[in-house]
């Protein structure tokens, strides 16, 4: 097993590890869209798994709208504090870009035992009694996308955008499939995988897009 | 594509997840040893890429070393937020565990200009500074480990435990297979797989066997 240390700065580690990947993808023989191509190459650097060259699905003119929606300011809410620690704070700041996340919140608590549902779910109902546009990062509760849906389909409340990668093996991919099925504007990773990591990878790539 | 959900409840879930795991590694014909398999398993819901059951390096008897140090209240340093945000506090304070993260502080800040390295890696000197024991969760950067590596060898600190599973295509194979030669107890995903999300879940899975 290889143990010397290639001599790059730690500056230089994100640069040479996006090349690697580049040559990787041509190798297997995966040409990317240009447009989705950071987002996509995030998610691999996030998670060193292949897979997402393959498994996001982005809706029309995706990237245009999410990048126009960042542009604008609007809000970030995610469904775990890992998605929102793994966003990178300044990119936000730079941008004027306010990110929240309702968890840990004693109305959500309470909200979700008496609807009995998780408390992921019931920081959708919070975020859309903020009555703005809303950028939903959820990288972790399919119970999250469920409620997206419910409240879109009631004609309750249309998210802007939605980047939803929850991970798991229960409910996560018929979640993420009533997702594209409303026509919402999202990033999706098809399938079980996902995450908060790949979550705020995603994030990241759009704002470094900008 | 599938998008009838299936009626669990949210408590019900994890449960299923793990069965789920269990049936398909079966499927595979892979067995896990049964003290390592809590670890095993919570990797894989965490990411669901069972390439976790292959990659995972123990070191020997790790697990109960681990289970004796946070018995003990052993203190918790990870590398990232993101990591840190992941374990879970109830757990922790369940067992008067103390957790860190050190990586915007000013005084790391200064020291990784000054020494011309990584915050991530100013943050080890920092946690060594506090000269008590400590298990390293290191989920995202190899330069964590490096520094780890060189304070061992240099006779100036041996961490109690090493969670290392940093995620990478620079310097992340080498730094992992450093550690393990050291022979300091630890738990690391051999390869370019792991992220703070698998860091945070194997932490978690070793709380949750107390």
């Amino acid at each position: 097993m290889k143990t010397e240390l290639e001599n790059v700065t730690p500056y230089e580690i994100e640069k040479r590890s996006m090349e690697i990947i580049s040559q990787e993808l041509c190798a297997i023989g995966i040409t990317l869209d240009k447009e989705k191509e950071p987002v996509i190459k995030r998610a691999i650097h996030a998670s060193a798994d292949f897979d997402y060259a393959q498994n996001l699905y982005f809706s029309e003119n995706v990237i245009q709208k999410a990048l126009e929606l960042l542009k604008n300011g609007t809000s970030i809410v995610t469904d775990t504090k890992m998605a929102l620690s793994g966003i990178n704070k300044k990119a936000l700041s730079r941008h004027g870009i306010k990110a929240y996340n309702f968890i840990d919140d004693e109305d959500v608590a309470a909200s979700a035992v008496w609807n009995n549902t998780t408390r992921s779910a019931a920081c959708i109902d919070k975020a859309v009694a903020m009555d703005t546009p809303v950028i939903f990062v959820i990288g972790n509760a399919p119970t999250a996308l469920v409620r997206i849906y419910e409240l879109y389909n009631g004609g309750i409340f249309k998210p802007a955008l939605v980047i939803g990668v929850p991970v798991g093996f229960v409910n996560v991919v018929q979640a993420k499939e009533l997702i594209i099925q409303t026509g919402i504007p999202c990033i999706i990773s098809r399938g079980r995988k996902g995450g908060s990591n790949i979550a705020a990878a995603i994030c990241n790539a759009l704002l470094y897009m900008l």
